[in-house]
């Protein structure tokens, strides 16, 4: 059965294309038209209710939520591609409390950002506030990455590629890399997680990212 | 190895506490007092390098964030107690599914309104627009709850459960019950959750919520 992604072009679904791609499970892209309302459709909202992307149809069962559905097909797939929930129970709770971070602490001000900076007029205080929220998640990631490679240890995991998407937009359209540049082993990091063959090819293959 | 909880007054730590209680698991918990600023000490710090409550310390193995800690206990503790996650890798993941929409769905409205009406003087206008969120997710939970018991499915889980504290100040201290009671579903849902003698416990022992 091939896995069908929806909303391949918004940024939060590629979390789900990097996890299918290091997991080599076969999957097809439908996209979702947010200009043209697609996200609020009738047939659309049966997938997911909230009406936002990604949501995927797997046979029969359908998931939606980036981070459920990467734990999901993570999980069904241990033994197939790059094992993203380590070896033990011990470390496969260490990835859950770095997703839980990213999910937590990373991505709310990571994502007031990108709504002020690329989405809209910056407006320089308001984004000033949640830079430096940003900023003290990024030292506690120093922190931790100069004591492992990754963030639950020397192994990566769906932890650390959960934070590619929105860092991403950080480096790119935003030009605010230096806040990833200013801290030596977030740099590291960055350059580890962003040149896997798995986030080149979602790169190339869905270059649109809102 | 006793588990030791940090943090057992705030509300996201009653999180682990009622899983650890399902579970039985047998646990102590620490008081971090956060006017004296216990939860930005050093030691504690060394736990949780964010400065929030839960973290929990189980012999030399330590994990914070109370979802991951939730995951990570009904996991290892899969055959003992409540059976939380439900039997299937496919239950599985719709569990995982819906306590991430209570992350990021239910939660940073319901956290903004106890910011502002538990803590603050209530600002009508501004509660009010989280109010409406709420709601609109509620209206989402009352749709799922005609179909299924619980939130994943006929089996209560996780993410029926990660409810319990916020959910607990809507009905309590804000006044806001009618926000449940409105909707036939998630009204009955909310009796069943809220009357397991699991959390009729943790209210008992640790009343104070913040």
């Amino acid at each position: 059965m091939v896995v069908k992604v929806y909303g391949p072009d918004a940024a939060a679904p590629k979390r789900v294309l990097e996890c299918l791609i290091e997991k080599g499970v076969e999957f097809r892209t439908v996209t979702i038209d947010h200009f043209k309302g697609e996200h609020k459709a009738p047939e659309y909202l049966k997938l997911q209710p909230f009406g936002s992307v990604p949501a995927v149809q797997d046979g029969d069962y359908t998931l939606f939520e980036s981070r459920a559905i990467i734990s999901y097909y993570a999980e069904k797939y241990k033994r197939q591609g790059t094992d993203l929930l380590g070896k033990t129970i011990e470390e496969r709770g260490l990835v859950e409390q770095w997703l839980e971070v990213e999910a937590q602490n990373f991505h709310p001000p990571i994502f007031d950002l990108v709504l002020k900076i690329v989405f809209g007029p910056e407006l320089p205080p308001a984004a000033q506030r949640e830079r430096d929220k940003l900023c003290k998640v990024l030292d506690i990631y120093e922190e931790m990455l100069s004591k492992s490679k990754y963030l639950a240890g020397d192994f990566v995991s769906l932890a650390d590629l959960s934070h590619l998407p929105f860092t991403q937009y950080l480096v790119g359209k935003m030009g605010k890399e230096y806040l990833i540049r200013d801290r030596k082993h977030v740099s590291a990091w960055w350059d580890d997680i962003s040149s896997r063959p798995s986030w080149k090819k979602v790169l190339e293959l869905w270059p649109g990212q809102y």
